[in-house]
């Protein structure tokens, strides 16, 4: 533990009382919420704005934090030549600013750009890619195997992978764009963002009072099927315990941009849409019956006698019944302008949690890529593979137990 | 007045019963209250969702609207060979399905997209380039005459101009993307996006309730000096009332995308951002004294003898006292990755209403161009020009006094 990642707003007398790392926390939670309520007058900006996930925990904040209105991914690629102290210095750096900001609280040299908002719910989630480790001399595990090529895969490789992965969600605009800047700044000199994309969600409030899971610009519920952490496998699933010391309570993500090829979506009519998800769009039920969480029935028929969902139904293709693995699943719409070919550069950020990518996201991605009806109507045009080491306590920093063993 | 206008959710027993415009919008407002009502359960979900601004007005909703979460703009060209019947139509369709989405209502052949979020107080604001004028054989007023290039300008012409502006705002984005999407759906065959830009602003809720301006990215408050409707000579300054019928009630739009230099700005002190600005960063006061809101003493000295407010502050060359105009700006930040040269593609997209841009916008930016400090951080990147027309009553359509005289 290293007094450079102690954060400096609290009081000596709170860090004193506190005995655990739940006392820290708490004692943090007061003192955010004191200065949020000081700064914001009116209860509907208690609500949004001084909404708080803490940073510290057995998992990054950002797997497990609900559906923000605000997603943006950043990776960043080490200047070269740093050295391993540079690296692990960022992450003390990028630890003790984290905590700050996901408190409402200013970093250093701060640029006033989120001053008032709160804490608006902010995660910021980092991921180490193969090509850090690499450069770390440091062992890359076989759960970091590159996800393989597939057919239809259009990638961008100088907008695809990436030494260091961000993820940052929140619920103010304004809020992501003031973290990332903070932290970019303080990366001066020893990583700089290779690419940078921006994503969004319902407005917070609105998905978590309809009770509904987020829509995505196809019209389509999106992450009905997601595994949840009262699943008995939830943990095993989704978190690499069994991996290297420094990635117990972690994860791997798998970053794809994933572009929508809306125009031609839009000439089917909402009944074939439909068949080619294998959900009503209105409810997100599944179409052999039910609401939108009745589990699927695969082999019911229609009375024509065909399948009700289809053979090459998304849904299908991609459930935990037909290709046997799990991922937790996040995504955020993005909307970027128009193509030359007068297309909208629209789609979904898609971000893909589990235990081990071989057979997670590569397993699924493999069956999809065949049969999928959907990937007609979309486009990868950028992937990035991400460790996510364990949560931090109150004290350390991210990486923490892989630096020490280097 | 067109039977095609007519809101067709509106039930025919509340047609009948309303018996003038305000009776017709209430309906309206009654029968969009009791459908949001049924979709949302939290009461955090009404209130960020179920916020409904009139769609109809003396002035297009989107000039006087509170700053929203979210703001929108995109660009249209008439397609080559429409005739001005199809552009009436066009604006009869995106009014009638305008007239829907603020309303929270589907269009037809709706994609679902924002389906159970509600109004969420998305306004649609429409605006004529001189080049849809000329292609329509109409007159082209002398307030549309083109803005003068400035000495620092790089304007984009790709992204410059067009034919139609659409400003679209709401406070969450999945409405503004559905809206999009529908209007340049209904545009196909008669206009298509020429270019198209998104940006944002503090969460709902948060600027409104902790009483404060909006912060752009170099984190100064921004907009304090706008005229606000209360002032005797608002109207006169804001309002084309004294131009064609068909701009009555309307305004000029000046859209500019503007670049911030975020990595040179930062490198400043917060004393040299204050002057270059001429206001505190935190509480956003002149540094002439007082509170945000108190006027500037362009005349206070410095112990020192200087000027409190520097010769070449942007608020001094900004200021109604220096350069004898008023405009009523409107920002959205915007953050679009990362350039090729490693700066952030990020800044503010930057809208001013006035009665007339030559005595307005340009007025204040040929100041700009020459004596502020702040133009050597900041790079104005595109630029268009709408005449905004009148709002519209409840059965008319946007631009129909001028469609009406062709």
């Amino acid at each position: 533990m290293s007094p450079e990642s102690t954060p400096r707003r609290f009081s000596r007398r709170g860090l004193l009382a506190a005995t655990s790392a739940a006392g820290v926390a708490a004692v943090a939670g007061a003192v955010a919420g004191d200065a949020t309520a000081s700064i914001f007058g009116g209860e509907r900006a208690r609500q949004v704005g001084a909404r708080r996930i803490p940073f510290d925990g057995r998992h990054q904040a950002g797997i497990l934090a609900p559906p923000a209105a605000h997603g943006w991914f950043a990776a960043f690629d080490v200047v070269p030549g740093v050295t391993v102290g540079q690296v692990e210095s960022l992450m003390r750096t990028w630890t003790r600013d984290a905590r700050l900001m996901t408190a409402g609280e200013p970093v250093a040299g701060d640029d006033s750009m989120a001053l008032g908002h709160g804490p608006s719910s902010l995660t910021i989630t980092v991921g180490f890619g193969p090509s850090l480790l690499r450069k770390l001399d440091a062992a890359v595990q076989a759960a970091l195997t590159p996800i393989p090529a597939f057919p239809r895969d259009q990638l961008d490789r100088e907008r695809s992978d990436g030494d260091i992965g961000v993820l940052l969600t929140a619920d103010d605009a304004i809020v992501v764009a003031h973290a990332l800047r903070a932290l970019s700044r303080t990366a001066r000199g020893t990583a700089a963002v290779r690419w940078q994309m921006s994503g969004f969600n319902a407005a917070d409030g609105v998905t978590v009072a309809q009770g509904a899971t987020p829509r995505n610009l196809m019209g389509q519920v999106d992450g009905t099927g997601n595994p949840k952490p009262s699943d008995p496998e939830f943990d095993a699933r989704i978190f690499a315990d069994d991996g290297p010391a420094w990635m117990h309570g972690g994860s791997y993500l798998v970053f794809r941009r994933i572009r929508m090829l809306l125009d031609s979506w839009d000439t089917l009519s909402r009944e074939r849409q439909e068949q080619v998800i294998g959900r009503r769009k209105d409810t997100g039920a599944p179409l052999s019956g039910g609401t939108e969480f009745t589990p699927f029935d695969l082999d019911k028929q229609n009375p024509d006698g065909g399948l009700a969902i289809g053979p090459s139904a998304h849904v299908r293709q991609a459930a935990p019944a037909t290709s046997g693995t799990w991922i937790l699943r996040k995504g955020f719409s993005y909307f970027d302008g128009y193509r030359a070919d007068g297309a909208p550069d629209a789609g979904l950020l898609f971000l893909a949690f589990q235990n081990d990518p071989r057979h997670g996201f590569t397993r699924i991605q493999q069956r999809l890529a065949l049969a999928d009806e959907l990937s007609r109507f979309i486009v990868h045009e950028s992937s990035a593979l991400f460790a996510v080491p364990s949560g931090t306590d109150p004290h350390g920093y991210i990486g923490q137990s892989l630096f020490a063993a280097l």
